[in-house]
């Protein structure tokens, strides 16, 4: 039959070619050809506005506000509770490509009904894990808020206290943490539990459904706690959340594979609190006066190159700075 | 070259009569051909003892223990110990075929130094699940023993304390049940140590390393009782110990692809202890009066028919009730 035998007229090219421009296509998304300030920019420009008063703009924090509720919702989105996320509907990992799933039962249950925080919240800080924050003394101001988030179960002891603080409302949990630090609870989970018992009563807020493999453990972070009796809870990101909160940023000009989890979390606390400062938000390897710091504030592990875009990020946080938007404190 | 162009006379029956014999000799291995008596006959058998007075014959019970310590050494090998199981050390799964494990340093931090029984045992029940002990009233006389052994996390609430007792020193778990009933430990963990609490001060018996996928399973249990403080302690099988066990019986008869947990149990306890009761060792669907009972006192779930071997296992339990090497309780 004719219209078998027919093909199409052959090259050698176009398959390469539209691979080839494809590819360059997405690495201009992610990398794009613009010039960000080196350090020693970033750094100057932030020693320019050091000197001055700063003031929250109201106007300009009900603005943002508005960006971030009409994108992502965060008074209803930010956790998985039964009323966003009923028996039976589907949703997407949103660190993966085409794989979803479905809220069953046993899920179902671990949800509560409704956002458990009473919204909106008043004074929030938000910490980052900055070496910044060693020898800050910033301790009793971040303590000072009514409602305290940190990133990645950060340490708490005693030499640190005064510099980070010790109130905890909300602690984020990335699955990998758990892999690491507690063999995914698959064994024992003593050494977990007695570690969480510095947040006090907490929530600790995980993107169980972001990867699939981070699926398994935050489910058991949600049955060791509840079997200890613990004063710390689970409370599951939304993926849509976390989806939609990527994507306001991409738009904004951040070009990252995911943003980092201080970003998520500073967003939902400008959608959930009345009045942000953070602390700790500074990923540069000198302070304001040219010293060298190290990158946590409990150790100078650096993050997984190409991951994440942090000095994006902290320019962005640093506008809102400038903005009123939010406080950023870098010194004591 | 001549030597590789030399080949077998080719004929079309070899190899399919070779398999068929070796498939032959097996199933024959297996399941012999020589006729058990049927469940009437042993009945009768039984019946015609039941007026007879029974006495403990210490030099059968001293001829049956230096049986089991030449083939099997129960007071070393019972349970892995630091002594029998150093670091390094490599065994074979006995419920596998060609499977081994070393023994490492996180295995070996499980194990006790040695025993942690006061060899010898005195007074011993070993207890069965047979649907005879319903309804028995053997409960107070299984608990006068010193030492008390379970098979399989059997039900002790108080609806069976009655007629199988509540003391319990030694009590086995095989990972399927630690999969089927609890999930294998892998989510919520209260419920099982809520279930074990019932056993008192009593070490947990577990096949740990029998089959490659119990191994997690009973390691989690382990860990478990210790997170929750539980007054229960696991000991693990020592597979060779199993192992040995097996062949002896399979020496003396016994045809079955495994030997029951009970087998296993009672012949621990023939090295272990001074005397020796067992209850609740019945596999036939009457009693003695020809009353139709269920197969377990709590349930009628019949065993994986072909796995167990379980009126082969009766007989030879019976013909060491007759000797007076134990005693074998069956009424009240």
């Amino acid at each position: 039959m004719a219209g078998l035998a027919w093909k199409w007229p052959r090259t050698r090219l176009p398959v390469g070619a539209s691979a080839l421009g494809v590819f360059v296509l997405c690495w201009l998304y992610i990398f794009p050809v613009y010039r960000l300030p080196d350090e020693k920019e970033i750094v100057q420009g932030v020693l320019m506005q050091q000197g001055k008063a700063w003031r929250r703009n109201h106007t300009a924090v009900a603005v943002f506000r508005k960006l971030l509720e009409d994108c992502c919702d965060p008074g209803q989105l930010f956790a998985m509770t039964k009323q966003n996320s009923p028996m039976g509907k589907n949703l997407w990992f949103d660190g993966e490509f085409l794989y979803s799933f479905t809220i069953d039962n046993t899920t179902y249950s671990l949800f509560p009904q409704a956002t458990p925080l009473q919204l909106p919240l008043k004074k929030c800080s938000v910490v980052g894990n900055g070496g910044i924050l060693k020898k800050s003394g910033c301790g009793k101001q971040i303590d000072q808020a009514d409602f305290v988030m940190r990133c990645n179960l950060p340490p708490l002891s005693r030499e640190y206290s005064k510099d980070v603080g010790l109130k905890t409302q909300l602690v984020t949990a990335n699955p990998s943490i758990i892999q690491k630090r507690f063999q995914n609870l698959l064994w024992s989970r003593k050494a977990f539990v007695d570690s969480v018992k510095v947040y006090n009563h907490s929530y600790i807020y995980m993107p169980a459904f972001s990867m699939k493999t981070g699926t398994g453990p935050s489910l058991r972070v949600y049955y060791t706690l509840k079997d200890f009796g613990a004063k710390q809870a689970v409370l599951f990101a939304n993926p849509n959340f976390l989806r939609d909160i990527g994507k306001f940023w991409k738009n904004k000009g951040i070009h990252a594979k995911r943003l980092s989890t201080g970003l998520f979390l500073v967003s939902a606390a400008l959608g959930l609190c009345e009045e942000v400062t953070i602390y700790g938000f500074w990923p540069f390897s000198v302070d304001l006066h040219g010293k060298f710091i190290s990158h946590h504030y409990y150790d100078n592990v650096l993050p997984d190159s190409g991951f994440h875009a942090m000095p994006e990020e902290f320019l962005q946080l640093w506008f809102l700075h400038k903005s009123g938007v939010l406080r950023m404190q870098l010194e004591q």
